[in-house]
């Protein structure tokens, strides 16, 4: 792989170690040019019959691209606006019951704890949040669903083996939050073993704020409902009193993805399709584990991790004001609220001097 | 008002008579320049600590705008990402019970009815459907909900006056689809008499595909729950598990407007703003009124309309055949499937040349 020409796709990079991508990547400036001539045709032409065409081939284009991504099929994907409103919709259309159990860990993210806080509070749903490790022995029969990330996001460590194997004996739905993992590391749905993934569009796949995926395997998909359906995901808009929504996965689509959104998100995709998602994901492993090495060496606190994208370490004091001096110098990280834990992401457009400049500043 | 000046702001304008607004409104140059200015810096700077109070700056700004639209307080307005949004949103959260009776009219929009179906559907609530004229009439004691159009998006008649003091004297709650209301014609949620407002920001506000909002009046707000919440509806995101929402409409925000998309939605909404918005929409009505008066001067069926921005008249054959040779001559209308009727949206961008251009081509 050029490793050098994927960096110069992204105009970020000349000028700041952009290790950030597990909250929005970088943009590539293919990304911007297939918005822009979206927005230029819109400006000429007006918004009706063939815009509304665009829009749609659009979607379906992104939702194959997001499929493959997933080792899935497009009509198992929906395009959301988020993997937060994937997790949102997938929990709020499963029938829930008072005292049913949803087991979870203590380290997800505000996108998954959000939606069980609202299931428990609305619908009476018990949840149990476990130690990470400890997943695979909660996931007992006596539980409806396990929800939890593919990818950690406070420290990126990978989801335990024995859970999906534990959560198929004991027969319970395993719902993945992958926000931290479709694009960051290779997804194979089925080869994973859980009924549901969401996943995002802005971060390791660098398209716009307000991109994502939702699969559902087929065989669920009559137990998860679309509560607030609208226009895109009905069978038959002109007969929308039926009720009737499509059969596919397209019933749980967003409602409003614009065409330069659509556009953005594609051109994006493309820019490290053109690498090769399989040299992507390795250069982004190496290098990541490459900072690991290089921090604990340094005698940093480096977390447990996996072979992942993330790195996370210790950090004495306040996190925030750290976080803040590294931005300011050009070094693009975050810090994990209340976790006193700086974190980088790691993709494959950084290279060693961004490393270097990270850890020279620490 | 310097109508000329206006009309240049839309370019395509310069080519089309542009008569489609209750889809999606004409694109001003000035939003597309905002857009990319954001896209721009996306791609220069990266997206991270200044992107997200960016973001946050934009939706604040933008709630602002459309809370003045709707005579409301932004405390009370919820940034979503299309009306339908706004209405499944709404719909999903009230607390409705087996056997409780939803009336709406039998003219209104899949973004309305996918919903009341869904409700019937999921829970079993009772969906009645009367013509337009008579849902004063149907809001008795009996009913917990009247749903229905401020502006009818078939014919553009007005929600008829007497159905928000049925309501209130019924004490059954009032919601209304503002798709053809809001920045079509003046808008008080006070005076309307309405519980809820849901409207759109592509149409007659200009804005970018996914951008709406939703008004719920503040007494009401504790009976419209929010089973899907995301980061930026949480009261404190590093609690999610408290599963407490924002206090205010923010509860209600969609999940994932991008920087590009709200700037886009301010800069249309201030270019109409800038010649003012009674001045625009006294524009828009007397134009409309033109084209109906003109239409039935040539001996068109024009359906009945009220003081608004619509205007559909009934054609003998295939309307969408019709609509799709005016689409090729540059003369930008809709037809309404099923229904047999043409419609025209006309804004204070268009001019005499557009609705002569439309009544020749007839």
């Amino acid at each position: 792989m050029d490793a050098a020409r994927l960096r110069a796709a992204f105009p970020v990079c000349a000028s700041r170690a952009y290790l950030n991508s597990g909250t929005d990547g970088p943009v590539p400036a293919a990304a911007v040019a297939a918005a822009r001539a979206e927005l230029d045709d819109e400006l000429a032409s007006g918004r009706h019959r063939e815009h509304f065409e665009r829009r749609q081939e659009l979607r379906a284009e992104l939702r194959a691209r997001y499929a493959v991504r997933l080792g899935a099929r497009p009509e198992d994907v929906a395009v959301t606006s988020s993997t937060s409103e994937g997790i949102a919709r997938a929990l709020n259309g499963l029938e829930l019951r008072a005292g049913d159990l949803i087991v979870t860990s203590t380290d997800e993210h505000p996108g998954l704890l959000g939606p069980l806080a609202a299931a428990r509070d609305r619908r009476g749903v018990e949840v149990r949040a476990v130690p990470w490790d400890e997943l695979p022995d909660a996931a007992d029969p006596r539980a409806v669903l396990v929800a939890c990330s593919h990818v950690n996001w406070v420290d990126g460590r990978v989801v335990p083996d024995a859970l999906a194997e534990r959560c198929r004996e004991a027969e319970v739905l395993l719902l993945l939050d992958g926000a931290q993992g479709v694009g960051a590391v290779p997804v194979d749905v089925e080869a994973l073993g859980c009924s549901i993934y969401a996943g995002s569009g802005q971060k390791w796949l660098c398209g716009p704020d307000g991109a994502g995926m939702l699969w559902i395997e087929p065989s669920v998909r009559d137990a998860v409902d679309m509560p607030e359906p609208n226009y895109l995901s009905m069978a038959d808009p002109h007969d929308p009193l039926s009720g009737k929504l499509h059969d596919d996965a397209r019933r749980y689509d967003g409602a409003s993805l614009s065409r330069e959104a659509n556009a953005f998100a594609i051109a994006a995709h493309d820019v490290l399709d053109e690498f090769g998602f399989e040299a992507v994901h390795a250069r982004a492993r190496e290098l990541a584990g490459t900072l690991a090495r290089e921090l604990a060496a340094r005698g940093h606190d480096v977390a447990p991790r996996g072979e992942t994208t993330l790195v996370s370490w210790r950090v004495d004091g306040d996190a925030e004001a750290q976080r803040n001096r590294l931005v300011d110098d050009g070094i693009v990280i975050r810090d994990l609220p209340g976790r006193g834990l700086l974190r980088a992401s790691v993709g494959a457009w950084n290279d060693a001097s961004d490393l270097e400049r990270l850890l020279e500043a620490l």
